[in-house]
């Protein structure tokens, strides 16, 4: 017997491993039946013009994965015993295409919900990018972080290899509880900080922790994305809370039970506002009376401009309701992929039990680097030294859009990486502009756009743009303005009226 | 006025940070109550012997913090806004201790589960330790992979600073997408691999993309822990599958539709087994038949020692019902954190936008490090190198036990890094033989304390036990071996006539 086998001598795969896939399939397929006897090795050597030994390994291979068998004095056969329906319908599925449409209905995914967008899709296509967040890649400190990992690599001993703490590497977590004191008023100990891949898992972990479906969570409307999505995915229902000038209006706050408050009290996302001394407090006493949890999301606390930084709500919080939440992806870089949590100590260990669920703890390396960093003080004076780097672009974007739109609506000024631009009544929807300026090659955000989820009804909806200044360069930061002026003055007589003296509303809306 | 403030000049903190600190605590306690004026900066520099400078950064910071107010021509004053109510049970709450105990009783938490040990927690006492799973921490390629980090980070552009694709690092996708073809007989495209932190990161990531409270999980019995807690976690209900000499026994799959099936087809996890073909493709066509998925958990295949690799099931289905996952913590080492899935195409944007809203994607070094690793052919080397070093570590420990224990009956030991030995009847049950070995300082596993999860009533249930032999070398294996022998002959003349004819099965076990 014949097989109908053909290899190629210079095809990138070896003989023998071409043999072995060429019978393999035959076999899978059918065409050479259960109980089949195979050519003897050195018939097969002559025909394929192989040597027998490439036949011989080949069949070994095919032996040990039990396609094919041996009997003293019968030689090699197909292995009697595979079932031959499944080699049959095999066999029809893989002659067609197309095969997902005739697969089985599947049940519903459990999951099926949406997700933030990290990475601006349209990047490729900006000159000026007024993203939301992004650090100044220049400004990254390489030859420190250089030397550090270089340091930590030496001394890794087995701990590239070996699993470790799943709650995060304590040389870490003990350089974040000491730093959290003078740096934003929390006194905690290292148990009670969990290491996380960056804030994302950090409110992942939350959310898995406290909601099940049908619990409500207070949020701030506007708010980050990431955050509504997370609990939605949960079943949570969300109830908004509107944010004014003071920040979260807790005037506003449910009267039901809710099971979580999620709140951006140093530098609100996505307005900026900061939360007042007085809210906060009442927030701090509300949560308490409703035995609530509160989960403070400090994403850019680390950049105050005006003032020294503002205590924590979880630095003003003696009774363990505030359930903290940091960062390095804005400090330092979202490659990094590292955040953390400071927990009350009742959800320290099912904090820890839920991290190692989720993914037996963070990579090795980047909390040794970042610790030694943090240790060194380097941390602080790279802070120090991107703090003056942003609020100089804040400052300069402020004046560029002071000197072409004139007395501009500004907010969020405090401090954080954006701003944001509560647009006069003249200029039409947020999301017209996004889009005007995008054609001029100008990335700025209307919410949506920006990573942000607005409740249907708010009031400013659609009224405001978020513009990041933090990885844009003064002279990027004037042109990009300049570009966006130029576009709305070319954008035609009704926009351009908008700089000028009020426009009829009526005709704007045409 | 004065104020009850004492600074100390040789603290640890700024005697501004403290000036700070201390005016703040009297506010908050109430004793300084809403509407106090405070004393002039000038008086205040006198009391405390501090320059008035530093006063007056401390009220600026007050100020600026919402603490104080200035007025003019009236000075310095506490905040009247600040609630009453709340300082008085802010400061009720600050003078006792044990605050957990008053705390108002909060909701049970949603998640109540438990998670797998990963870090041994006897590992300190052990001076021979049998863990499974431990890559050899000597082998680890230091050198190239601290070239090849060095190299990503001199092309690393704003990669530590910006987000990336939340799937994974493209180079790497497409990296192991191209291995998996020769290496496992699967082929793909990058896009259907997605990167994440780990097998364990993979196993929540698909239970929660499939899994709903109540669904039912088909599972080996025993099975990976870290699997069984996950699903459990999520609400499944786990359907115990035996595990016989072939693998997962799929005569016994339940009648009724199960949600997902979770196999080891390779090595199975704890007892070593590999899945026959006849059961592998038995097995994708019941999947097929149920519309089930399967999820392929090939954590240790890269060891395989007897005979060439085993085409996974992912490699066989042609019908798109297989998830395949894979890690990098066996081969590299479980301190890098990356393993990947290989999901069917309409799993491909659920997965990733999972995966976005679990933690915006894994940090970059690592992964970019990988890729070139895996690219260059460096990765390949190693394993080849380890494979050697772990086969022969096998043989050795093989040879140890059959020597000091008669004809042992060992199994799983075609591939991994671990054999399981089940104990003769003559021997105690294998916990008891552990807390033995434990006593001795050596370590080696039943079920619980090896990360492997049985049902009850399961016949093996603690007759078997797991030794890891990857992470010592011969002379630890060889002196290990001898140290459990002493450890059970000097156990006293019940269990040393264990070694010797059968003994009374009553007196074993008193």
């Amino acid at each position: 017997m014949q097989i109908p086998i053909e290899l190629d001598p210079n095809g990138r795969q070896s003989l023998q491993g071409q043999l072995f896939e060429q019978v393999r399939d035959l076999i899978l397929s059918g065409r050479l039946r259960p109980g089949t006897r195979l050519p003897a090795t050195r018939d097969m050597s002559r025909q394929l013009k192989v040597s027998r030994n490439t036949v011989l390994l080949s069949y070994e291979q095919l032996i040990a994965e039990g396609y094919l068998q041996t009997r003293a004095a019968v030689g090699t056969y197909v292995s009697p015993c595979l079932p031959d329906k499944t080699l049959f319908s095999y066999s029809a599925e893989r002659d067609r295409k197309g095969s997902a449409e005739r697969l089985p209905p599947r049940r519903r995914l459990a999951f099926t919900s949406r997700a933030q967008a990290v990475v601006n899709p349209n990047r490729g296509e900006l000159a000026y990018d007024f993203w939301v967040g992004r650090p100044d890649a220049q400004s990254f400190p390489h030859k420190t972080w250089r030397k550090l990992l270089l340091r930590s690599l030496a001394r890794s001993g087995s701990s590239l290899t070996e699993y470790r703490d799943p709650g995060g590497l304590f040389e870490l977590r003990r350089a974040i509880a000491e730093r959290l004191g003078p740096a934003r008023g929390i006194n905690t100990s290292p148990e009670q900080v969990i290491i996380v891949g960056g804030s994302q898992e950090g409110l992942n972990l939350v959310a898995r922790l406290l909601l099940r479906c049908g619990d409500r969570v207070a949020i701030e409307n506007p708010c980050y994305q990431g955050a509504a999505f997370v609990f939605d995915s949960y079943g949570a229902e969300l109830e908004p809370v509107d944010v004014d000038k003071h920040g979260m209006d807790f005037s506003k706050l449910p009267e039901e039970p809710v099971c979580l408050v999620y709140a951006t009290p140093s530098h609100q996302y996505p307005l900026g506002e900061t939360l007042s001394l007085e809210r906060r407090m009442r927030l701090l006493d509300w949560a308490w009376r409703n035995s609530t949890y509160i989960l403070e999301d400090d994403y850019d606390a680390d950049f105050r401009y005006n003032a020294a930084p503002l205590t924590a709500l979880k630095g003003l919080d003696r009774r363990g309701c505030t359930i903290y939440l940091g960062t390095f992806s804005k400090s330092l870089g979202a490659g990094i992929r590292i955040g953390y949590l400071v927990v009350p100590r009742e959800l320290v260990e099912p904090a820890r039990t839920l991290k190692t669920l989720f993914d037996n703890g963070n990579p090795w390396l980047e909390q040794a680097t970042l610790a030694e960093f943090i240790d060194g003080g380097g941390f602080d004076i790279h802070l120090r030294r991107i703090r003056q780097t942003y609020m100089d672009r804040r400052d300069v974007l402020i004046e560029a859009l002071r000197r072409h739109f004139g007395d501009v609506n500004l907010r969020g000024l405090d401090g954080g990486m954006h701003l944001v631009w509560h647009l006069p009544p003249e200029l039409p929807s947020a999301t017209q502009v996004e889009q005007l300026a995008r054609q001029h090659r100008v990335g700025i955000y209307a919410f949506e756009g920006g990573g942000a989820y607005v409740f249907p009804g708010a009031e400013c909806a659609d009224r405001v743009l978020m513009l990041g200044y933090s990885s844009l360069d003064e002279q990027q930061i004037l042109a990009g303005v300049r570009e966006l002026a130029d576009a709305i003055k070319d954008a035609g007589p009704a926009l351009s009226r908008s700089l000028g003296p009020l426009p009829d509303p009526q005709r704007r809306s045409a």
